[in-house]
């Protein structure tokens, strides 16, 4: 038999090292390649904390997580504790912190249960209108003055009429709408979810600001449905930018066409170039 | 000199009872009449919540806050405790427990800084077109089959077009607009935007589901400006019902005109009727 492991698996693996008054620490490792500029995606380090969370918790599914973070996380390691909050019939909450040493790296509060099949009963949100995978636009790890390591590992897809500012000419608007794929093929869960709500450009991009690390104060994300397949439909819109910070918004679909997960984060806005 | 003091601020008045370790505990009290059916309003929870949270960093604003409600609080006396996660130039990340002898209420994980002066750069969200607070429908406290202690302190001026349910005639659209103000003429700060954000009805009552006590799971909420005035216009949807959770999203806006705060909220759907 073959045990196939994915990249997405090795590199948010999380080892239980102790257990006390109700709390799991967890060792892990900031792994190469999942970085902007060198320090760890924010999704990729949540997905990270979500597995120790599932972990600890026995549960499987994120419902909603919020994530603060505190500072950046170049490759290494680090440990991870979670303790039990509340365990309820509907869902387990949950306190998470990531540090590496003394410096506390983020901070999760977050509520995992097991995700019903979904009965769709009002979605008026609806998909973004993409063209097919194959018709859009590849985007590769340099970013001309900064580097996209997170690349390595997961695909970014983007829609061509958001993928201009690639080239130095911003749409004007907004938005970001594109496909996420794991290189390897591996199928999408909630726990990739994680990863997948901060795996695209910001929306911001398309906007004449300075193109860079965007630093995220801080992320929520609400799963709503198990997903099914190897790719994800994504879009992103910022609405306001207003005293320094920006809110971006994102709505991820399955191959199915079913709503999986919304996110909102806020960040620190870049400079207006 | 008269000292006005506003009925909201009696009512989230919470008073530091001990510090150890960087941890301070407040006391501090539900009161009559900010309830739904005998239990707190999760706004005015998550604004008592918060006058701890800034009495502890001595900073004056939220800037993002996440609350999980773990069980239900009538009036009568309880506990906060604040604890700081990070001291940051820009915020002070902060974890805060609201609990009633054993029994957690709540859970909070907030960043509190200084708001900068509003300078919007980019604000394509739009206020909503709402009547004349003299055109839009008040909404008592007898809301039929329950009561909504809540509205003899936070007064709903709903849009004509959004308050049909109170009739039995549900709008069809999951949406809910309207004014929101303190029946004593309160000012608005960002304080009270913790309590706005959860103190209109749900959207869903604007579909055919029962109408009571929606229980909010968690609710984020983004403080995006210094409010001025005594009014806030405020416009709720519900964009997604799925897996028995639906999630509702806030815009509010102040009498300047400036969007002053999002928030999201995940809840448990009511049934169908």
């Amino acid at each position: 038999m073959l045990t196939v492991t994915f990249r997405f698996d090795t590199a948010t693996a999380v080892t239980p090292i102790a257990q006390k008054n109700g709390l799991t620490t967890f060792s892990a490792e900031v792994f190469d390649g999942w970085d902007i500029t060198g320090n760890a995606n924010g999704g990729y380090l949540l997905a990270m904390m979500g597995r120790a969370m599932q972990q600890h918790s026995g549960r499987r599914d994120p419902f909603t997580v919020t994530a603060h973070y505190l500072a950046p996380a170049p490759a290494g390691p680090l440990e991870i504790e979670v303790d039990t909050v509340k365990t309820g019939k509907l869902v387990t909450t949950m306190n998470a912190t990531m540090r590496r040493g003394d410096r506390n790296i983020m901070r999760v509060l977050g509520a995992w249960g097991e995700m019903a099949a979904v009965e769709p009963q009002i979605v008026t949100a609806t998909p973004p209108d993409l063209p097919s995978y194959e018709q859009c636009t590849s985007r590769n790890s340099d970013g001309g003055e900064f580097t996209i390591g997170l690349l390595q590992n997961v695909t970014n897809r983007l829609h061509p009429d958001d993928s201009t500012f690639i080239s130095g000419t911003p749409s004007g608007t907004a938005q970001m709408r594109g496909w996420i794929h794991f290189p390897d093929d591996r199928p999408i869960d909630t726990l990739a979810l994680l990863l997948a709500v901060d795996a695209m450009p910001p929306p911001l991009f398309n906007l004449p600001y300075e193109k860079g690390w965007v630093p995220t104060l801080e992320l929520t994300v609400h799963v709503r449905a198990v997903p099914v397949g190897k790719r994800l439909a994504c879009s992103f819109r910022t609405k306001v930018v207003q005293g320094g910070l920006l809110e971006e918004d994102g709505e991820i679909w399955d191959e199915s066409g079913t709503l999986v997960a919304l996110s909102r984060q806020m960040a620190v806005a870049p400079r207006v170039v």
